[in-house]
């Protein structure tokens, strides 16, 4: 059943701009988010953001005042359920499913609708995003575009890309209601998850059997793809913290 | 009846821009095109238009090339054979039929389709289209935006309007990215994971401390819920096999 997204269902959306260099951009983005209702800016880099300057942008200022500024992608996505990479696709062997923005658009109102926080991740004008960036994300999509004659891979303008996905996350409106899906862990707990089980590969002695399976972001993909709800997120965060207790050594097993 | 949108009739469309001043939008509005895969630009303006400078724009080179420059509207329009003019509503008392961009596009591409020529005029950043620019237009699109509490009418960033609309009217029309679903893992292989975590949980001291987490069922929800791919299900035996291992204590570390 598809209906209107309410005020508060929009402001579970979390922009987040990763390494964006140019301020006028950043103004760009908070003004599209402006037209289309979405209030909730975060941006990650890892030097003093060229913010002060974005600000002139027209209509943007309020967006621009309550942006969140953070160091690292992880903090900007820690308190998110659903975590959403865009890409032009092109020369990455992409590791994650990828949809194509309508369907991608579909599928954010449902986590909307499910009370989720969806983080919308877009990379620098340049690179877009790095694949250690990518590794946070739960799905990836990509906005359809021409492909042309020289062969090279389109990308958009910065904010031209934010307000086309925007665009069509309003486009609908669309909200399912019923349909009780459980609720998705956070990327924060699955964060510490991915940090547990790196203990326990170590420990273990797999990442030096393995090494091939074992970089942090092959890591943090395949916790990804467990996808985790809320409740089970704990109950493997025991189950690796015992394990880790176990390889210890026997002299830790007295006091387990 | 919607189907892909060939270059022949992507190339029906001429994007008019009227009395745009900056030329920073100009290259917007070209690049936006190339993206899409529109060629044809028109400029009206009653001075020498910033042209040159918008020529730098990323990727939009062969559009600025092409570009036509018009002095009136009525030139610029005057062989195509359905006018469209975008406005933001707001204060004017509209003389024309007004569709919302969904619906505008679905009855510009039966122009298209029906080999018609499509005129899609946008105004100049500050003031839109005046009456008179208007009054050539056959009917009228709105992209739909946010109402503010500030009661101002919203009105977009040039280039951004121009990039929704042109998302929009090639939307339906494109090869969808096969949406690559990974093979999921086979129920007898996620049986042999269940059997494998049984394990772990009990040489781990996990069942003695938590038995409530592990009677069978529970255990293997548990493992279904992971949704394994076919591939990712063999890692994750690798791990809890090298964790089994590493359990067997120190006897066993030999021969890993």
């Amino acid at each position: 059943m598809e209906g209107v997204l309410s005020q508060q269902q929009l402001d579970q959306v979390y922009v987040v701009l990763v390494r964006a260099r140019n301020p006028s951009n950043i103004g760009a983005v908070a003004r599209a988010m402006h037209d289309f209702g979405f209030r909730y800016l975060r941006v990650v880099n890892e030097y003093a953001v060229p913010f002060e300057t974005a600000k002139s942008a027209v209509d943007a200022s309020t967006v621009l005042a309550g942006a969140g500024v953070f160091d690292t992608v992880a903090e900007a996505v820690a308190d998110c359920t659903v975590v959403v990479g865009t890409t032009a696709v092109g020369d990455r062997s992409l590791q994650h499913q990828l949809y194509a923005l309508p369907e991608a658009a579909s599928k954010m109102s449902e986590s909307l609708a499910d009370s989720g926080r969806v983080a919308l991740l877009f990379g620098s004008e340049k690179t877009g995003l790095s694949n250690d960036e990518l590794s946070h994300c739960n799905w990836l999509l990509t906005i359809p575009m021409q492909q042309h004659e020289d062969l090279r891979h389109p990308s958009m303008n910065l904010g031209q890309a934010v307000a086309v996905s925007l665009y069509e996350l309003v486009r609908e409106s669309r909200v399912l209601v019923g349909d009780r899906v459980p609720a998705p862990a956070a990327a924060g707990e699955m964060e510490r998850l991915t940090t547990l089980l790196t203990e326990v590969l170590e420990k273990t002695g797999y990442t030096r059997r393995h090494p091939a399976n074992c970089d942090d972001a092959q890591i943090r993909r395949l916790v990804l793809r467990m996808g985790l709800t809320a409740s089970d997120a704990p109950v493997w965060m025991g189950i690796l913290r015992q394990v880790l207790w176990k390889t210890q050594g026997p002299e830790a097993e007295g006091d387990g």
